[in-house]
């Protein structure tokens, strides 16, 4: 068949990059990567690059994880989810937040991950601008853009608490050229200030919304993670949001790739849909794990002491390491800091960091393309006793 | 806050479905819904209309899954994969097709369905089209779609034993209008056909999209289950293609949602930013649980013995419930029959089906819009003793 191959050589046109690919990486996987890879050659490596709970899934979801085993074929489900587990996510709304929002409307995804491809492709057309807070997790504007879409970052800064409020909303919505506005995604507690919006001020981004004519995405995959009060979920506000959350953070499930979206009625059929076509359904395993998670009692409360602590440890210590600055964290677990006095290359910074300390942190450009590079983002998700020893680093680093 | 709930009653416009969310339902996904409420409801349904085996997975992957859970902490992954299954993986083409194609070039996925969409963003922009076999998986067309990519579909028929052949890329490449042709993607076996590709058509196939620039994509996802003799990679015949494939099928995984490309070198890079925005990585268990499928000896070939039996079955006893026209069979575990002298409406002949005779089928209007209501696709992944059942009831049924 050698005169078959014969085109071999010329590396085919076709097998080209397309232009869209061109979007950034997510740095904190590269950073991951290479921290793995020191790791693998014997450094001791603490991780706080990544928002990776040191904690394993609750074990009741490790309970029912080994039932499934035994007892399951652990084959397709629908693709909205297994019935049971849609139930009981609606039971928890009613449970934390006093809402019947109804199992109808719950859709199980593959993490938050599925949530946003799936909110985003059923939401917005190509060329559609869709406004979010910068800083911000920066996968919202990567995947918009492989989408086709235009992310609108809103800059926030201590003036707002790092938070958008109504006007930045309706400037957004009214400036001239390229494409509609026509969503907004924010997250409370955000990712990477930490950063939390009032009951008000939630309200009051969505009531803008409205008056925009814009979808409103709320990311809530921090929702329980929070140290000065609980976090409201924009499902208090009406039906016409669409929220997003995972059993990755507060569940401590990260790797099972297990999350879900509420969505208004009239979205659900569209995104079961694009479901079926993209993902056919979520891991089954999972599912069923993500049931028995809901079961863990006191476990969860536990973690979440946990991080209080670090959280508590590393804004008493890091100002004797040298941090001057770092917002106020409110909730989820990481801690993003100004180290502008010490570098204008934050991937730089991170790099040194982690070759002279053995720290692996995450450089604020992954969050911010503007000012990200004086900033670094670490979380606290890790063992306390990696935290203290993160500390100890730390202090006698010169940076 | 009820000022601020007053525009609840709008609906905002923000919340209508986009455009590009209006791609066809995964059909097979809403017959399974349907099939699952009437057992839910107490019948005794007979599953033929998904392709998920009746068994579970293989038992070394259930203990390497069983480990895992018992000993680690299942985090993130890399975004391609943990290196240690990119590393089996790349041993399985040494082992069963001898070649070297280096774990670098290996992606682990969240089930072929991720395959596809990081393959379709990764190599098309939007406006290009790609070539897709008709009658063929209807999630490629629906994915492409959702993504802005146009689907040109090849009608195949009984005159190629419903496959392409370089002729047919030629002139759809050279067509005028509508967007450059930038893409061909071929699955062997086929979906919902059964039909193969020898390999010096498949490797005819590959040549012409070297002549004409196209980026050649292999759906190998049914390798393995085989009945006439076996299939022949794509990667066999360069390392210009892009090969996707899953441990659904033959490995009996469905659920698990675990699947692997291998690309070429210049698109590792290109992939993993997508995959790091759009999953951040594959599902852990299901990774450690594919590590150990790969030693499941015997089991996997028991299986599919089991559906070499079923299909025996199967095309022996359906001519006397008066099926007249399947389609060769050659892999995969699905036979596609010619309904065309009991129905024109397809979709109708399968719901008066499941209702009369409890069995449940997929219409050929999922996998062919044009001609696809004179067909029915019915998988044989299921026990033997159900297809047995299945023929008696269609053996009485009168269609």
């Amino acid at each position: 068949m050698a005169d078959l191959n014969e085109g071999l050589d010329r590396r085919a046109a076709g097998i080209a990059a397309s232009l869209r690919s061109e979007i950034d990486a997510f740095i904190v996987m590269d950073v991951m990567r290479e921290a793995n890879a020191r790791e693998a050659a014997g450094e001791r490596i603490i991780h706080m690059e990544v928002g990776q709970p040191a904690t394993p899934a609750p074990r009741s979801a490790l309970e029912a994880a080994r039932r499934a085993l035994d007892t399951d074929r652990l084959g397709y489900t629908e693709a909205l989810g297994l019935p049971a587990l849609r139930a009981r996510i609606a039971r928890h709304y009613r449970e934390r937040h006093g809402l019947d929002i109804g199992a109808a409307r719950v859709v199980v995804t593959a993490g938050s991950s599925a949530g946003f491809v799936l909110a985003f492709l059923a939401l917005f057309d190509p060329g559609d601008r869709v406004a979010l807070p910068s800083p911000g997790y920066p996968c919202y504007r990567h995947i918009l853009t492989a989408l086709g879409c235009r992310p609108h970052l809103i800059e926030t800064g201590p003036q707002g608490r790092w938070m958008p409020d109504g006007a930045m909303i309706g400037r957004a919505a009214t400036m001239a050229g390229e494409g509609p506005l026509k969503g907004l995604l924010v997250a409370s507690p955000a990712n990477p200030t930490g950063t939390m919006l009032s009951p008000d001020q939630l309200a009051g981004l969505i009531a803008a919304c409205r008056t925009h004519g814009l979808a409103f995405i709320s990311d809530e995959i921090y929702h329980g993670l929070t140290y000065e009060g609980p976090a409201a979920t924009a499902l208090s506000f009406g039906e016409d949001v669409v929220v997003i959350n995972s059993f990755s953070k507060y569940f401590s499930m990260t790797g099972w790739r297990i999350g879900w979206m509420v969505v208004p009625e009239a979205l659900v059929r569209p995104i079961e849909r694009l479901a079926q076509n993209l993902y056919i359904s979520p891991s089954t395993i999972a599912q069923h794990a993500a049931i028995g998670a809901f079961d863990a009692g006191d476990e969860l409360e536990a973690n979440r002491l946990v991080y209080a602590r670090n959280r508590a440890l590393l804004l008493e210590g890091l100002p004797a390491a040298g941090f001057r600055e770092i917002l106020p964290a409110d909730g989820a677990f990481y801690l993003y800091a100004d180290v502008g006095h010490w570098t204008d290359d934050a991937r730089a910074f991170a790099r040194r960091l982690l070759a002279e300390t053995g720290i692996a942190t995450t450089p604020g450009l992954d969050f911010d393309a503007t000012r990200g590079n004086r900033y670094l983002r670490l979380s606290y998700a890790g063992a306390t006793s990696a935290m203290v020893e993160a500390l100890e680093r730390l202090v006698r680093w010169r940076p």
